[in-house]
């Protein structure tokens, strides 16, 4: 992640140690400054770093170092002997800041007007050498992401820790450019390795040794005499330098890795406009888009996009967690670990049927069979349905509710005679047209559940849908009472048709107390209000307007592609709380001439009224505080839908959870019809299901752990990374309508003549903020910044100021 | 892969050579001899075995072996230098099949009636030594899958050697139960290394070792006298085995491995049944289910699923290549590089407005930028659009395509004042009703896109769709003339409204002959009488019945879930030419008035008559032989839609690629809402296209070596995995209707009263074929077989032969 186009850097790492890492990094530096660019009679200046070395310094050593322990063990032991503890330079930050530093003034002009072409970073030790603070050195300068010079093995046993070390730093999403190492006659690695290396990944593998009483390879034993030692070793670099006919030496190589910086170069040159030539980019007007505005990302790690912007890479903060779905950062290396392992158990293996390890894990996890520090997002369910995003988790969450419905209150054929008559296909829709009444769904306005045509109708029309043909806005959307923070008050904004005795808003003393939903449904006069509207108008959009539901669907606490709306907790759950105390309405057989279907007891633990749908894709797996948002309604659904978080940012993975009810409408007949025949090929697919199980391991302990303590005293109960104080001071300024933080969001509603999409205002505030290094995605007149569960105190603290400066 | 419930087998792996491997590999042996159950006095039977050995027979090693070689050199030169190439027992496959053989003989009593209790099996040298064969241990004994000790390294720089041998055995999926490594006072290697794995993995790390005059660790020098070395050796072994108070010794060790086998067997035991009771399977009807039909997959490699049944794991090929997602195997090494290399560098980076390199180079492979030993799938294509999974893909396709013909086809408003009083979302569908007339797409009886809603939307009614509540048939579609080996002759079936002349059947020569479309079209007479009947169909649908098309959507070739049906090339390609033909009819504004709409010439490239949208998803990719099916047909499409095969088989991914008209259709504007307002979270995730690169890159050396090329001769142009032989024979079966094999695919009709999703003939043909180790899905009373693009061909034998059995 750190590129510069005018400097060529390199960290050299050893595939173990004494594989002659030093030699080769010395060599490599005498190399580039001996080898002219192509068609000049140029050196080329170069830089050599050591961040850390253990050991006595070495005269010989040409190389400039950070931290220098004197004892010769692993940098995690030298640092403790020497000192008791970590220096304070010497933290996994402060070190990667450092070389950070070191290389821009390598890649920019000194006082005397002169920069340097290449760069050398070496690391200590093997791949996985524990630096300082006892992290690998793999991932301790990974926020830099150097392309890797491995030095191999050349021993016995050496193409077992060669091949070892490159998978590890592969796994950890370096690009790797060259091997280098000894010839070996008797032990063949550098021949065996050549061909599995050019075959596999285009990778070359260079033999390259100097001379010695031996022959051409390792250098030779230090000689009795400091001044002979001396002697032979300079013959010996200006051998393995420069080579012979028969022995190349590392001038090719310096060519060669020239040529990769060079490609590299032109690969980040082009990443944008050729992108923006030949894709076509999700929920994107292209013709707003210029080449240069794209975001070309060459890399991630924890919070921050590295992105190609003036000939250079430069970190940008990922405002928006990637669309939401971030949660321990980008790269995990123990999310990568789980991916690559059932990648090797599995790959993938088919689900109808059958049984993996994993996905079975997964269910147990989040049905709560798995002891957690949390409680499980789906305590209340039985059942886990595998898709593969929100929106197909979504349809099969609408096909569970809806059929469940449908197989409550619809009429059925009296006998099977009558069945027989109806044509395959006939039944529920028709041949092509529509039913007689419309199954609909009850929701709130502003609501969004995907961008498939099922999971599209279940929300109210919008200028999303306006253009899209097969589009059926198939449902009733009440308005609802939103909250936010307004010149450091917390209010519920009650829309019109709530507001019948002239009040519009109401004031709490704090987010606290209008997320105690308990105390509030007892106390606050508003649950009364609600109660009361919410039985109106059901009782006319089923008795008098004749609407037929099949299910409340609900994004609880937050809409979020809507607007990043917070609805009144107290709303939400009275909503529920009176759909599932009107069956009497919703089995209304032929409304408005009102028959009832006869009533059925309902076993324990069945739906009542309408199937509860939850869409927790956005809002679940502690994105707004809670493992589940439906924990603060104090309810459960009868199905609820989880993505996003889930699979820890990392690749497609839904589910779907369902109470056995609801699972009893599709499994109480032998007949195959009566199943919910649903399924992608990926269903369950192992490596999501790991990735998940893994990141609700690292959730779970850090929830264990009160990772998240300090954001919740702050603010009381409810709880956000964003500081309170923060929040109340944009609450307060004049260019913001009003401001809301809850969990990992913070939302901003600019002041702003158009409303909603057609808003202008936060554009130009998010191309502020991108020149300075945070990209936010644009919401109409709504600005949110996303974070992720580990994004540490300093990216939050620059974050905040960058936004307050961006507004003033 | 291997597992016997009474057999606790382990591989031991070394970090490195001369780590101890043997050294602990034996007193591992001796402590489990000398460690008696539980509550009970007796000793373990264990067995020991290196696979491959080089170097002298130690007298004092316990060891079995099955290949030796002496000189003391990685096997993949011992076994050149012995013998000058690879003895036939020492392959890959022979090592695999003894070390099974040899753990079968372990498990099973022999003829004393006794049994081994636990076998260690010891791998020679590092994790990525090589084998004779020169491919790494890592991989020789993965298809057994054992549980893995791993032996790390005690030395200087032993903490990275160890962790990096333990990610390449975790990306090849193995369960390392323990890690044992010798103290080391000094370098404190087992002190990390316990704390890093414990809280990593929850994985154990012994530090243990015998006493020598150098206190209690790795074994003393040997001694010069023969007697002294076995006593010293003797006393060594003692020590490591039963240890001190203050050396604990290998015994917590065995227990530890003990309980680990245990564990698993748990596990095994109740996979089955956790998943029956807890998971809501795709496609499934559960109550058809016992927990006894689950198939409990433990892992899978290749073309074989290990399966626990009767208390072990059994190999089952995987006869529908889990859902027609295979292509190269399962657990492909190279694919969990590939993806774990994008997971460590991106994780998962957000795509709208954004590059990252594997999405850009995903998008230029698929559109031919980038050279190939075929022509590329969307070499028409100008845009690629990521989305999850075919299902998702096909409803972008359907957006795409519908969008454009509105766009083209339905009148606009007049003025400005007349579009702004259209209320948002009312235009293209109304609030909740459905438009006069809709959109409706042109398809084939039995296609299948998926099954979100929009996607079921495009397929006929059937008993899939039956009880689906917001499932609509929007669309007409044509029943298709279908291809049929029976009794060794090719025929075209003529569905009755094509029988015009009486003949329901047309015979050809061979299956090249009816593959010949560029042929048929001149010479054909079905050509002409498919054109006609076309020209006659689409007038009656569009004049007469006033129906309004926006798009022709085909499987091509095949039409897979709808039954595996092989639809007569020539039609599908006369078809999309008769469609491009006639826009005079898709124009009617307002049929059956007949007044098309004003003409408006179209640029070159521009789509004709109606966007056609080719769902390529199952059969693209080499499927079915070809790159692209489409190209068999000789047209090219304006969109299609490629997943399964695409991500190799590993986690979720597809595209829709379309041409730039399509694209200026929604990129002609500065109005966000003309945007295609589409997108999932994950949209064109990393990990997902490093995958789909890598698996593109092995199929171009496949075909390029032309891996196919003995098929391709038995067939002709067109050819198939299946022998030809065979698929003839089958054709003649009395049981068989008719029999069809293309590219990786083989399809059988069954003779069965009950056609179609209520036939029960497959069922039981199904049920024998599992228990003799091949996994098929059932799809009514079609059985198909599908292998991946690398099955072998004695897989390719065994699973014919079981056919012909399993028919008998």
């Amino acid at each position: 992640m750190a590129f510069w186009g005018r400097l060529r850097a390199h960290q050299v790492f050893g595939a173990d140690t004494d594989v002659g890492k030093t030699i080769f990094a010395t060599g490599l530096a005498l190399a580039t400054a001996a080898c002219p660019r192509d068609g000049t009679p140029l050196a080329e200046r170069v830089a050599y770093l050591k961040p850390v070395s253990t050991g006595p310094a070495h005269e010989a050593d040409a190389s400039e170092t950070l931290i220098q322990f004197a004892d010769p063990v692993s940098p995690h032991l030298a640092a403790v002997h020497a000192t008791g503890a970590l220096p304070p330079n010497a933290t996994d930050a402060a070190i990667a800041q450092q070389v950070r530093a070191w290389l821009d003034r390598c890649a920019h002009p000194d006082a005397h007007g002169t920069a340097f072409d290449a760069a050398i970073v070496e690391t200590a030790g093997g791949v996985h050498s524990p630096a300082p603070s006892g992290t690998s050195q793999a991932d301790l300068l990974r926020p830099l992401r150097l392309p890797v010079v491995l030095i191999g093995s050349s021993q016995l046993g050496g193409i077992s820790t060669t091949r070892a070390a490159l998978e590890s730093l592969r796994m950890r999403g370096y690009d790797v450019d060259a091997v280098l190492l000894f010839p070996s006659p008797r032990y063949q690695n550098d021949t065996y390795l050549q061909q599995l290396l050019r075959d596999e990944l285009n990778l070359p593998v260079f033999a390259v040794g100097g001379p010695s009483a031996q022959g051409w390879g390792a250098p030779p034993m230090r000689a009795a005499h400091s001044a002979d030692d001396v002697a032979q070793m300079r013959t010996y670099y200006h051998g393995l330098v420069h080579g012979t006919d028969e022995h190349p030496g590392l001038l090719p190589v310096v060519r060669h890795l020239r040529e990769r910086h060079t490609a590299r170069h032109a690969e980040l040159t082009t990443l944008a406009p050729r992108t923006y030539a030949q894709c076509w980019w999700p929920f994107t007007q292209h013709t707003r888009y210029t080449p240069d505005d794209v975001m070309a990302i060459d890399s991630a790690h924890g919070d921050t996009f590295a992105v190609y912007d003036h000939d250079a890479l430069r970190p940008v903060v990922d405002g928006s967690a990637s669309w939401w779905t971030q949660c321990v950062g980008h790269a995990h290396p123990r999310l990568t670990s789980a991916a690559a392992y059932a990648a090797g158990r599995y790959g993938h293996v088919l689900f109808p049927g059958a049984a993996n390890a994993p996905a079975l894990q997964l269910t147990e996890r989040l049905l709560g069979r798995t002891p957690h520090s949390f409680r499980a997002p789906g305590h209340w369910a039985d059942r886990v349905f595998f898709s593969d995003d929100g929106s197909t988790g979504m349809e099969v969450a609408l096909k569970m509710a809806l059929q469940s419905a449908v197989r409550r209150y619809e009429p059925q054929p009296a006998t099977a005679a009558t069945h027989a008559r109806i044509a395959p296909g006939r039944e529920a829709g028709g041949l092509g047209g529509r039913p007689r009444r419309e199954w609909q769904v009850l929701g709130l306005q502003g609501s969004y559940h995907g961008d498939t045509i099922g999971a599209m109708d279940a929300c109210e029309p919008s200028i999303y849908s306006e253009h899209v043909a097969w589009y059926r806005g198939r449902g009733q959307w009440l308005a609802p009472p939103t909250l936010h923070m307004r010149a450091g008050r917390v209010e519920v904004q009650l829309p019109a048709a709530l507001c019948t005795d002239g009040a519009q808003t109401a004031t709490y003393a704090s987010l606290d107390d209008v997320y105690d939903v308990a105390h509030r449904l007892e106390h606050d006069t508003l649950a009364t209000h609600y109660r009361a509207a919410l039985n109106d108008t059901l009782e006319r959009l089923v008795l008098v307007e004749g609407h037929r539901f099949g299910a409340l669907v609900l994004e609880p606490l937050v809409m979020g592609a809507g607007g990043m709306v917070f609805v009144d907790p107290l709303f939400q759950r009275v909503l529920v709380d009176v759909v599932r105390a009107r069956e009497d309405l919703f089995a209304q057989r032929d409304a408005p001439l009102r028959t009832p279907v006869p009533h059925t007891p309902h076993a324990p633990g069945a739906w009542r009224g309408l199937p509860v749908v939850f869409d927790e894709v956005f809002t679940g797996l502690f994105r707004l505080g809670a493992a589940s948002a439906a924990e603060v309604l104090g309810t459960t659904p009868d199905i609820a839908c989880f993505a996003k978080i889930l699979s820890g940012g990392v690749v497609p993975l839904s589910v779907t959870l369902a109470t056995e009810d609801i699972f009893a409408t599709f499994a109480s007949s032998p007949e195959k019809t009566h199943a919910l025949l649903h399924g992608h090929s990926y269903t369950a697919h192992p490596v999501g299901c790991a990735v998940a199980n893994e990141t609700l391991a690292i959730l779970d302990t850090l929830h264990a752990q009160g990772a998240w303590h300090t954001h919740q005293r702050a603010w009381g109960r409810v709880w956000s990374f964003w500081d309170r104080a923060f929040v109340e001071q944009l609450s307060h300024h004049e260019r913001v309508t009003s401001a809301m933080a809850l969990g990992t969001v913070l939302k901003i509603e600019l002041a702003d003549a158009h409303q909603g999409y057609a808003s202008n205002a936060a554009a130009s505030l998010l191309e502020e903020l991108r020149t300075h290094g945070v990209h936010l995605r644009p919401l109409g007149n709504v600005v949110y910044v996303m974070c992720s569960l580990t994004t540490p105190a300093d990216v939050l603290d620059a974050v905040q100021t960058r936004l307050l400066a961006a507004l003033s």
